[in-house]
């Protein structure tokens, strides 16, 4: 009878148990479901943040080449924004710097959800025959191709340079020995012709500054060129300094 | 006149320099007009981009609290789930996860535009009297304060610590010696209770992680604590390894 007892007991025990256990299942499974729901939400969110990036991106388009056609008229913009920009100034080797002055315009096409692309139109010179470089970044969603989702490449137009130019002569190997300021020792035309591969996004450096930075207020650098290039920079510091003030926020505070 | 021509000369050509000085001053106007378009475009997609995230901050909420209801029925859930954190497992202290123990809910509150906030709901506890310690972040915008614009501050409920209870009496000095791992010295109530002031907006690491990370799956850190706790977790080895793989995006490849 005792064995009886005790063994009804175990039998109402592991009953309970297992009904205890049934029951944090179903509550996982339940939470499960919730979470689940909220990530569907947050899958819908962002492809409506999306679509607002996107259709502001086409509101800008014609602004942007409006600005560019602006930036035309106005001598060595280019150059001046960029070697008065923090980073993008710390870049350019001295031949670098030769070959930024035939630099007539720049272009950021971010208006295609999957790639953006940087290009560079340059005048005719004596470095290179191309008349554009550019430099894309695609990124391969599901489905898109072989490769595995969220792998990105980035590409760039192979440069066709003039005889005696190129990375291989001199544009890498510039630095004088006694030269005021320490150069970099890498081109920008290394960067830019540096192809990459990643089975996730490719986080570049350079690529973001000018397209999220530069590109987004290039005259705020341009303005700001001081300290840089004083020659016809006779309104810097009346003009300069004000539009400095109005935009600060360009170092990353209204972000 | 020699003298004459000369002079005539000068003037001819300060005019023709005064009419390219004319014309760059001109060039710079418009591109400056161009660009504060562009900012006026920028302003307007930051809105709409504001404007959708808080609509799908609204249709979260009630996903939200079912989820918070959920999650009750599951005992440990949100202790298990701070320590199986990679980084908010680290921030407990040993009299820190015994105050957890007490934790039976956590809440984000992401619904206003200038502010947001992080509440932790405790079940009766010999440590303090609160039901709830919330933690609020409120950013100051232009003209709805005598504070300067995008000052924000962080407030915290004041614990109302038990007698021998509190950050004097061992919340944070816990650490026994040759305990199995290094515990951390400062409690997680320090970080609670340190009001902060920034004229800048606050990056608060732990703030973020909790919002951000935390808060968005839960799910995914409870389930991911096999190496941590093993008792209960019979189910861990399959379904968490699963939830492991669809839930990687967390660590912040999707964004």
């Amino acid at each position: 009878m005792v064995a009886e007892q005790s063994k009804k007991a175990k039998t109402e025990e592991k009953v309970e148990e297992e009904q205890i256990d049934e029951e944090l299942v179903l509550s996982m499974e339940k939470l499960q479901e919730i979470q689940d729901d909220l990530e569907k939400i947050n899958e819908q969110a962002n492809d409506e943040i999306l679509k607002v990036e996107q259709k502001y991106n086409v509101i800008r388009k014609p602004v942007y080449d409006k600005r560019n056609e602006a930036i035309k008229s106005i001598p060595d913009f280019w150059i001046a924004a960029f070697m008065s920009h923090p980073a993008l100034g710390e870049l350019l080797t001295e031949e670098d710097q030769k070959i930024f002055k035939f630099l007539s315009s720049l272009e950021v096409d971010d208006a295609e959800e999957v790639k953006y692309s940087i290009t560079f139109h340059f005048n005719p010179n004596p470095f290179f025959e191309d008349a554009k470089l550019t430099k894309t970044f695609t990124f391969f969603e599901e489905g898109t191709s072989s490769l595995a989702p969220g792998t990105t490449i980035a590409t760039a137009t192979p440069i066709k340079w003039k005889e005696g130019k190129g990375l291989q002569n001199g544009v890498s190997h510039d630095v004088k020995i006694g030269d005021k300021r320490a150069l970099p020792e890498e081109s920008f035309f290394t960067w830019f012709t540096d192809d990459q591969h990643s089975e996730n996004e490719i986080n570049d450096e350079v690529a973001d500054i000018i397209r999220e930075d530069l590109w987004i207020n290039p005259l705020a650098y341009f303005n700001n060129d001081s300290d840089e290039e004083d020659s016809g920079g006779d309104d810097d510091d009346e003009e300069g300094d004000e539009e400095d003030d109005d935009e600060e926020g360009e170092d990353g505070e209204e972000e």
